[in-house]
């Protein structure tokens, strides 16, 4: 099989977006286009991957790290000159070269496989990915001469009327032979009026020399989505969450509505899990099989067991077991590993805490750099007071203890197995097995206070 | 007017829903599919209702119930097999038979009214219920002949090209003159590639034997959609959610998104309430005139009054009356009952409670098994302690009392009319009507100690 | 330029609502549909406008107060009727008037303006806002000469097959010359079926009095919809949803999903800030640059700065400096002021309080008619007792001071500069500056208690 190399092109600077942020680093569902699109690429097991780089080159390059090279294109002097650039590195080479602009996010593996596939049995030198449309205004159409092969692509502005009928666009995407490529891009000049190198030139001068150009048309118009604003950036979100979002439910996932189910490209959920509208997944998170998710929770970077229910609720970076009850209204912060069965009820935080099979937190508490073992109760209003201003410390909860209603837990302190603390105590005191801990006032009734008091409304 | 019959095809598998719940139990806005096409039929007054079960056939019984008659269909062995498990229940019948696919939820009893009335006029021996569709590709096409009669149903496959430029398209639901039916149901053969028998044999044998064979064409392509898959299931909960909120807008409801209002089929809502975006309203759940429910809410069983307001909130199986405000940020648990002009605001959960006209729990405090007198006012992190980690017992709070922030009361325990509890009180003991109960300790001023202490930051 | 006049046609009971709020105060998108009208006419210069008010008078005119002057229809006798009410008021001017329903809240001032203007050149008496549309049913035809000047506006019901299939139909907008106008009006009969004065007939008055009648068509569909019932109401509601969001996402705002982001006609936001799903804005709410807000908030009313994070709270009536973080789960109510670099966590409540510059109160609790100054930390549960069932007290928390977990500060109350709450305290008395104040019992551990008073689960 012949070699595939890529060049992406990703230095624009995509003033449309009115935003500090570089491009193609803009994110839909979560990953940034330009990395939608190399990992596609990654799946064609391309030799090489150069990226183009210009404006911002150096976060393009800090967020891609080891999954591209990269070439720097320093003056911004059009699309031929900027696919020159990864000439030192893929000039020698021998095979095929797709070329890819970093800002279409929703281009898929298969479309370049099928592209280069046909490039290749068509020996042809270049071979442009078209689509058709409806509405083609705007784009460069792909005129076609009999034997189907390329004539020319002609910009909108310089089409005739009878061209602008033609539906057939020009997407951007190329596959070129790769010697052809960057022998031909030396030909490109840049007498026009913007004073650029354009890549189609490569495209016009091959066919000028009788090399055979092909095109290929993609039957998905969408994937060739280019993103220069934020109206087109919420276009291909919503696109990539339709595909990801049908993916889940082929697999036997349940979306009560998925235009409302928000999930990131690497999250894995188990079948007959249902998801209810308003739910944020997103990272690398994993639920289990029988789970319900949702509505109106959001899940981040977390490994969810099975059965789990976890309702109106934020749980991110932890690991939540199996038939565990999450909410409504609970956060998980990070760091906390809550085992099966456990019940997290409202109003409760857990952070950085170990949180035992089957204990329970079910009302109004905050458990913070705590160990709690299993069959624990923690009562309502119950917390881990772990902070004394400067400095954190551990709560470590023993089997089957009882903490009392609005207990204070002042770390660090342990509360042996089976103690019980009772309502309203404030514990500073390692408490034994056993043990019967309280630290309280007792009540006094004052009689006839109220009307005394004048505390009568 | 003549007799129905219904019988209900439910016995399939549904492979492509790769579910373990059994397919026509699979929920759309809240209620397994086979239960909305019983449910529509009903509404025709049918005489008897056989639904043929098979995959799971003990769980859609047990979940059916009274609303049907069931016919085992032990091996399936294809559509006219199936109907055929309905003969000893129907056989002797005179009238005619609806056959309906358990997987069609969308279908209304309208439509079924209209095909039985059609059916009727025609004096057919069966009318097949179809629908126009742009694309009906996959689909039976329904070929007529110059009087407008059925000629016969062709399957896509074996369809000649002219065959399947037809829009018209079998939706698998049929209308048969009941004896008719299962004296034809007998000749049909499984002499084909799949070794089954199937239903539109049934047309094509009495269209031979020279009977009358009609077509009644339903306006809505939706109704027909057949559930194989959750990307179907999610078509289905759409279109049916479309449907169940036109209704209340046309009732003078105000949907402020309906694309994000998830309302069941047997909810009711006054005229002049608003439904806020990301509201889910499920089972028997009946909200009153000009309330505002939502945003991000859930009520699942709920009878609210007029003029009540719950936002960002949850609650189930309760009673919550009038002019009462809830949330954000409440949840109201099972078998509570909130009288009128109520507020219960953020941080607030209610369990199995009763609480009395206008009184209040405004923030941060947990109500169970409590009964709470009319004119309460419980005070910031008041606490019901109404488990002692074995049993749970019953708080009393009576008219007009005050509860300062942050007490316990630790049940049973009554506080008497008018009283007032001190902040920071745990409370073990009843307190008298009009009396001031204070269990706390003394504040002690210690002067530079944050220095000694070594306590600054 | 010729002097603008606009007649708003308000008086309509709009029956179909079912509703007790007069039709034109129905809101889209927070702000009432004759608002929305109002608005843009506004945005013309016109000399006078004049709503013609009948149902619901009173409530109409209260509610747009300067913005209109009005004229009362009292019995509605048709729309000629209704526009001949401002006769008054506008009778003696020299200019152009448009006449608009103030049920069609899309309506922008940019076609008004075009319109306008097209009148004007035409130097027509007459000119009538016409829309194409696929599906004219229902709605009166405009029928050209060969001039391009309007012959007639003919019902649906009175069309001929011929006329029906022109697709050009009325918007029910027009632009008159005001002299023309109020002199044709007195020529109108209400000799027809209902026996009401149709504002269309003026049309055919001049057109028959061989007056030049312009057409001028609006690209765009959608503003000329008329809501006459909550379906229109949803339609009208989620266009313009899509208008103010296209421009928000124009302006450099990240919209993760359109659909979901619910933003008021008067919300600004900063560039580079993203709106996470099922977000609410609405009122005189401005968001600085570099924010996150959602999922799952709501804020009315609020100024935020910039690189601030609100997620799933809500807040009302406030300010919010930069670099606070939100939530989850927080609310922030009317009257505060939260100030940079402040941190307001999961379950806590601030009401009417200054929250000073880098404090924080990070879990479950409640801050009400309080000062606090810079750099304090309010441990979890802490919360001030602002109410003895009669008044509201203020609570004053000095710079640096650090109030432990679970405390009650009892207002009118001051804790010093640098002071340390312990946790577990009601503070009743003033703490003085690098105090230590602590007011709980001491612990006692009762050695095997939980077996003797069988307290054992």
């Amino acid at each position: 099989m012949t070699n595939i190399y890529a060049v992406i092109l990703a230095a624009g600077k995509g003033t449309r977006m009115k935003s500090k942020l570089y491009k193609v680093l803009h994110p839909v569902c979560g990953k940034p286009m330009v990395e939608h699109v190399i990992d596609q690429i990654s799946d064609l097991h391309t030799h090489k991957i150069v990226t183009i780089v210009g404006h911002g080159a150096e976060k393009v390059k800090g967020y891609l790290g080891e999954k591209s090279e990269f070439a720097l294109q320093a003056e911004q002097l059009g699309t031929a000159h900027a696919v020159m650039q990864a000439e030192e590195i893929l000039g020698k080479e021998e095979g095929c070269t797709l070329v890819v602009c970093g800002d279409t996010p929703l281009i898929k593996s298969s479309t370049m496989e099928a592209l280069v596939n046909f490039h290749t049995e068509q020996q042809a030198k270049a071979t442009i990915l078209t689509a058709y449309t409806d509405q083609p205004d705007g784009y460069g159409r792909i005129i076609r001469n009999e034997q189907g092969m390329v004539e020319k692509i002609v910009e909108h502005k310089d089409a005739t009327d009878e061209e602008r009928k033609v539906k057939e666009i020009n997407t951007g995407t190329y596959c070129f032979d790769n010697r052809y490529l960057f022998e031909t891009l030396k030909k490109v000049s840049n007498d026009n009026a913007q004073g650029e190198y354009y890549l189609p030139d490569v495209i016009e001068i091959l066919q000028k020399a009788g090399e055979k150009v092909a095109a290929y048309q993609t039957a998905d118009f969408n994937e060739t989505l280019g993103v220069n604003d934020r109206v087109a950036l919420s276009q291909a979100e919503k696109i990539m969450r339709e595909r990801i979002n049908e993916q889940h439910m082929r697999n036997g996932v349940t979306l009560v509505s998925p235009e409302n189910a928000f999930i990131g490209p690497d999250v894995v959920i188990g079948s007959d899990t249902i998801i209810h509208p308003g739910t944020v997944l997103s990272g690398n998170t994993s639920i289990g099989a029988d789970c319900e998710i949702g509505p109106n929770s959001e899940i981040n970077n977390c490994q969810v067991g099975d059965s789990t229910v976890i309702r109106h609720s934020v749980a991110a970076d932890s690991e939540i077991g199996s038939r565990v009850a999450i909410g409504p209204f609970a956060h998980i912060r990070p760091a906390s590993q809550i085992s099966d069965e456990a019940k997290i009820g409202n109003f409760v935080e857990i952070k950085k805490s170990v949180f035992g099979k089957g204990s329970k937190a079910s009302h109004l508490s905050y458990i913070g750099d705590a160990e709690v073992g299993s069959g624990v109760n923690l009562g309502c209003g119950s917390i881990t007071v772990n902070y004394d201003g400067k400095n954190k410390f551990l709560t470590k909860i023993e089997d089957d203890a009882f903490i009392g209603c609005n207990s204070n837990l002042v770390a660090p302190v342990t509360v042996g197995k089976g103690a019980y603390v009772a309502a309203g105590s404030t514990i500073t005191n390692d408490v034994p097995g056993e043990a019967l801990a309280i630290g309280r006032a007792r009540q006094v009734n004052k009689e006839n206070y109220v009307e005394k008091l004048n505390l009568k409304k």
